[in-house]
């Protein structure tokens, strides 16, 4: 079943080393087949050089494998979360991308400083807090979704507009309207890191860039009035 | 119409990604044909492995389309009016390349700190003011290209000596007597601004290089007595 | 004799310039054969490039050759050292990969900042002190090994939890319970050491991560509560 | 004539962008042939991709081109002094090595900080001085040669045991018994100018490494007590 959305969500997959967003196995892509309401994901610590697009392992929102001879990612309850909360993501991608997570681990949100981030992300991206001993200690990929939705509603965050977080001391989560979308932001993701990190140390009193010119650059690429690319 | 500049444009193009001063379609070239007052520019927003010398867009001087059935590069305008003020450029490049746009993010011009930056750019490589709200809410891409000519005529520096600027919290162009020769200025551009990154590291207290010695080394390559390579 | 053995320590010797943990000969992977009490090491200065399994040399734990036409690594006493202590390693790796050795020449052991680190060491990665001029003087690479000794026993730490450590103004060692996890754990270690580096760089405040969280991904992958991976 | 020199030194050369110490044509490469007293080196200028062996030229140490249809490096003086300074020398390399480049901007000479330098350079790498008005405005890259050999003399450091030096607000020469040997120097030099900027970073309080380690591990690989490698 969904063999197609298997194949993309191998392919996905498959980009995070090409771009070398992961080293081993330290990330996941899933995506989601919205009618039938199941998701797809990569299986736990397997391989990418021997992983192939029947390996992928089909879940339920109420995160029942209902399908795949691999377990799940150990995030999926994570991307289930996303799933369940925000209507509008079609893909998730979880990485440890070495620049973004810096920044994880340093517990900072990363400041919009340029129009490169305005291309994809409207304001800073949030460094959603550190989960609790009771957290970590219960359901501790759920409760790591719902710190993140926390973080969202927290600071009226439009997950739409801004498609991607860091978790204090962990790593990224990224996301889109499918899995490539949700893997594009996760390179932009790393990118902005590499950057923001130099911005910092060249000039340390930086400030964000003005707000003007991240509405520019935001809706010169998305909404109604987007001139940028050819549709 | 005019085929063979397409080409030029087209690998001038391919350079930046095997270069990697781009990640997705982040960066444009462009090239003009002074006789017939044409330019030719990279399509908005179409991905590299797909590109072909046929989709590149011929412009006239006015920002009317004369040929292509894409729609040209969304930093256009920008170009337009650099080779309108500048008779002596024949092309034109955008990137968000890394190195160099952590410095225009940080608003700082890259100072001259060695032989390397002095081989091509002759003094300072300057960093353009921000643009008003009132700049970025009109034409926006034209007023980015007034800027760049506002910095180096207030500034008094010859845009033939020094081929390259940085833009405020944007990222870079560079230029030079055809579309090959302003790519690799924007190859060196990075470079120097990488090198000039981690000697402010290793030294917080650096001073630019000595004048004599800036004036040795481009002398040396460029004007009527340079000695380098071939001739 | 051991045959086997010799590929598969081969093979891990060629992983290091793959993963660009080593320049030239600056590194070497050695594995025990527990039953004869016999490990395989890589010969002194060999290049990577003309290497085969037949060139590894077979030794003693009293540190003999026992077969192969080199000698040894010159690190070779080091490697025994830990074998003799260490009953649970079968695997040792020494390099000098640069963001790992950054951190020993700057005499710092790397702290947990995330989840990437505490996936595979069990708290901060020591950084073991510098040697005595007697000891240096002395039998240099053994005395290496017995500070090692020295970090853990002194720090009590369990290498099989924490499979790594600084050598001050040095390099690294790894382990494992093969090559192939030795070899693994060197990347990691890599990678750990270059997002701490980054991550005081973006936050010089930050403290290391809390024991609850760097416990729960420990054991998310060690020891019988492990559900990482698909067992 | 001299065409299996011409062979080794296009070798070098090319060794130069594989080893990524160049960009464009950055650098250049000789070696003598002491029984003739004749020295090849790389034409100026000419790019690695179509360089051949019969490109090279090959000069004699007063300064005349003896064969060869191109010019020389315009760097040939600075090479000619050391060879005339300096019998042992077989080979010299002139780079713009990112790594090392930013210590020669930062003027400061690289402190030993670990036994990836010991290995190679028996004490701090020389940051010679800057060159005044009037040795930059006569024979400037003889004068080049000549300050080197200021700063090699007046530190009592000598040239076999230190092969490099950084000049300021330049680039780097290092040297050695033959082109190969001098190339692999300038990997090396690149090599520990990226670990000591990183050392620096973790601790910015960091002291040298005692001498006693520097004298183990030079002596360790040079010298009639070399025990590293086959020999």
């Amino acid at each position: 079943m969904l063999e197609e959305l298997k194949k993309k969500v191998y392919e996905a997959n498959m980009e995070l080393p090409r771009r070398r967003l992961v080293t081993y196995t330290w990330g996941n892509v899933s995506a989601i087949d919205r009618e039938s309401g199941l998701f797809v994901i990569k299986p736990s610590g397997v391989d990418y050089e021997t992983m192939s697009p029947e390996d992928m392992v089909v879940m339920d929102l109420e995160g029942n494998r209902v399908e795949g001879r691999y377990k799940p990612s150990s995030d999926t309850p994570t991307h289930l979360e996303l799933y369940k909360r925000y209507a509008d993501i079609g893909g998730v991608v979880h990485t440890h991308s070495p620049e973004a997570t810096a920044w994880a681990q340093a517990g900072r949100s990363i400041p919009l400083y340029g129009t490169t981030h305005a291309d994809y992300f409207f304001g800073e991206i949030p460094c959603a807090r550190s989960l609790t001993p009771e957290e970590i200690g219960g359901e501790y990929e759920k409760n790591t979704g719902l710190v993140i939705i926390e973080t969202f509603d927290g600071r009226k965050i439009d997950p739409m507009y801004t498609p991607g977080v860091l978790c204090t001391n962990h790593g990224v989560f990224t996301w889109g309207k499918d899995a490539a979308e949700a893997v594009h932001n996760a390179v932009v993701l790393e990118e902005v890191a590499r950057m923001a990190t130099k911005t910092e140390l060249i000039n340390p009193q930086v400030k964000p860039a003005p707000d003007y010119l991240r509405d520019k650059h935001f809706f010169r690429k998305h909404g109604e009035n987007a001139y940028y690319g050819q549709n």
